[in-house]
């Protein structure tokens, strides 16, 4: 019998910024291009074994973002009336939590997920958590679900001693019950910011409600720790079934120094099968409060003061 | 139902060139050792979705070429009654097109398509095209075959803005039908070389004839944008099937000051089953026009502005 | 039919050294997390051929160990009755003739082989062996086995000429039948030590009992080439079998001046099932002869000269 799953994506589209970009191919637009080794097995007594493997790889050239294997999600653990703890760099308890409507994904640097995390800085990640997405060194429990609950806790320790060094907590309570769901987490780390400030507590706390019609989805983040009121994220959400697909649209905002702005984003998912999708989608960003957001020096063309408008579309198979 | 079918090559060997190296192992001579995913989709209606990721790495100390995952060619595409589309890092127009015998492998540095490309510089490549063989961020579209014709456009535009920079255009027109095979193709793209010329056009055509006890294969090509005339290269081959494997031999010239120099090489594959071959080949190589040729600074041993020689031999297998 | 075989290992863990490091996760204690791409294909006659390719991980952050690919073994071979031939990175001849009780794995640092072969430095390793596991650009010859006798002959040529390179030849000796294992090995290599020796023998001599209660295993090895005599060390292990699990303890020395130094490691692996195991292990180091052991820059904490102890437990699943 086999005791590995294989499977993954493969995702590639083009895409246009009015920031100073030519016409341009670029990979994993709507999802991540991965391939994944998972499995389970079963131990006897309820109790399960299983494990997940995931290596994210750029699409249009061939690359990976370093020397990576499992850098897309990575964990061993077990199963059973207990719950579920898991090893290794799962996806992180704010992430995990967050409700958002095509999160991570979508015109470069548009995304809900970057602007709630504070895009091209690192001030708003947590410690342990080497990307806004995953986390590693990480061990992780979930709780069995009671009544829709379901209750999440992680712990990241530190590699090195140190100033500027500290474990990472997380803990989440989650509620997913019919049309309704609700979550929320705590999250205590080491803060990367230059601020002086050691150990910093982020508070989020995200609802959505299935109408039928739509899914309407909110996340908020509390960024602690910083010296100024204007340490807040939200992101508002909207998705919708329209024909063989899905819309959606959201409206997310930064208001913390230095990343804060906010993105208009919209797009369109046509399913040619439950494993192939075309797509579409545009998004707007404006600088709001402050002074401008400098895109990293690795991405060509910059991000002005204004507001600046982007589109693409491309094709995504899972497999 | 599985979705995904895991192949590749794993090819080692050894090999003796007579320019300073010691007799060493050395990878992927006969065929580029790989692991590859790929798939198709049945979306109903005569439509297929379909991929492939295929990742190169050498056989003889467990390395990559990088931070890589795809190098070796990869696309997700369509095929449907109107032809296929392919986005990704497919195999480039000019050397999908090419007739060449045991094209990309053979003795190091004296294999056809590196000499017909211009070894050890970028000169001869195309904007687009990082290697001699794939391209990345590219779509292609493959016509149906009408009559054994069968039509190939490739564009590949540039990621960033600026001079030396510009998007690749080819386009191919191929018959292939019982023993002849044409094509011809034209390429324009950036000059990646000193010479000042943005935009450079690349005109390739290339014949084989298969007269059963040998198939003939000619290949030539005219780097266009060159400040002198002296810019064609050309391949002549010859396969055979002799006993339980097949004879190669070929001849391939590169005229363009720099990267001149012609190379003879000759191999046999013994055929194991389908799957498995053990070879050898031997090949010399000669500075015909011009200065030196200077292998890459990474490469042991230098060659010479006389002719020098290398054989080898090794085993491959296919699974 | 598959020709191709997916497994692997995934192993995380976590890790307390007394010597300065936080308490935390490290990945591969027990086993190294690796996936792995194996086959054999029958080409009739009696004639089979094979393949393995497998890559190491870091299971708790998602990298490898650079840019690898088949980097934890690697080979294509032949087998029939004339015995087995395997080219490319397979286990190097002196590792997998010694007889070790948990090998390469358990406390960082602390593991009998590092121990035997000389932590820290590459002083113990062999030409053309570019860790103390595995040999890159080798073929190896594994002769049938005739009354429980096996011969093993190994060839790694070098890649470069030059002063400090020479080629890498080893021969082992093995029998292995019944309770009775013996293994003696003779192994030469360029030295890139900087004592000025140029090529250098190891001479290992190995044996093991399996009692039934317990099995006793004992390594040793003679380092030639070095100015002193002082350059032996040696590994005395046993495994018991002990409930639904085994125990196993191990005493290694290394006499060699710079990387002298001797470790007690003790462990216990708990078998869930067959695949899946959770372990626990200890390991006292002790700096005995000469000045401090420094370890790599790269990993944190240093190794006093005195007497420093560490433990871990973690999970491992194959798969």
């Amino acid at each position: 019998q086999s005791s590995v799953t294989l499977s993954g994506v493969i995702d590639a589209g083009f895409e246009k910024r009015f920031s100073g970009d030519p016409f341009k191919m670029t990979p994993n637009r709507n999802g991540t291009s991965n391939w994944t080794l998972s499995g389970t097995e079963d131990l006897g007594g309820g109790l399960k074994a299983n494990f997940s493997i995931s290596t994210s790889f750029n699409s249009d050239d061939g690359t990976t973002a370093g020397n990576v294997l499992g850098n897309n999600g990575m964990f061993v653990g077990l199963t059973g009336g207990f719950g579920t703890v898991r090893m290794g760099r799962p996806v992180n308890t704010l992430y995990g939590n967050a409700l958002l409507a095509n999160g991570t994904k979508g015109v470069s640097f548009y995304d809900a997920n970057a602007v709630l995390g504070g895009n091209a800085t690192a001030s708003a990640k947590v410690g342990g958590a080497s990307s806004s997405v995953f986390v590693s060194n990480a061990i992780q429990y979930h709780s069995p679900r009671f009544g829709g609950v379901q209750v999440q806790v992680e712990y990241a320790p530190r590699e090195v001693k140190g100033s500027g060094t500290a474990d990472g907590f997380g803990l989440a309570v989650r509620y997913d019950e019919g049309p309704l769901a609700l979550s929320f987490v705590n999250y205590k780390g080491a803060d990367s910011n230059a601020d002086g400030v050691k150990q910093k507590a982020v508070n989020q706390l995200a609802a959505a409600y299935d109408f039928g019609v739509a899914r309407v989805l909110f996340t908020w983040r509390d960024q602690g720790g910083l010296p100024s009121n204007r340490d807040n994220s939200y992101a508002l959400g909207v998705t919708a079934p329209v024909g063989p697909g899905s819309l959606y649209a959201s409206y997310n905002v930064n208001e913390q120094p230095g990343t804060d702005g906010r993105t208009l984003i919209a797009g369109y998912k046509y399913n040619l099968s439950k494993r192939t999708q075309m797509y579409v989608n545009v998004a707007n960003r404006n600088k709001a409060w402050l002074g401008g957001v400098p895109l990293p020096a690795s991405n060509p063309g910059t991000m002005p003061n204004k507001s600046t408008t982007g589109f693409g579309f491309g094709l995504q198979h899972s497999f």
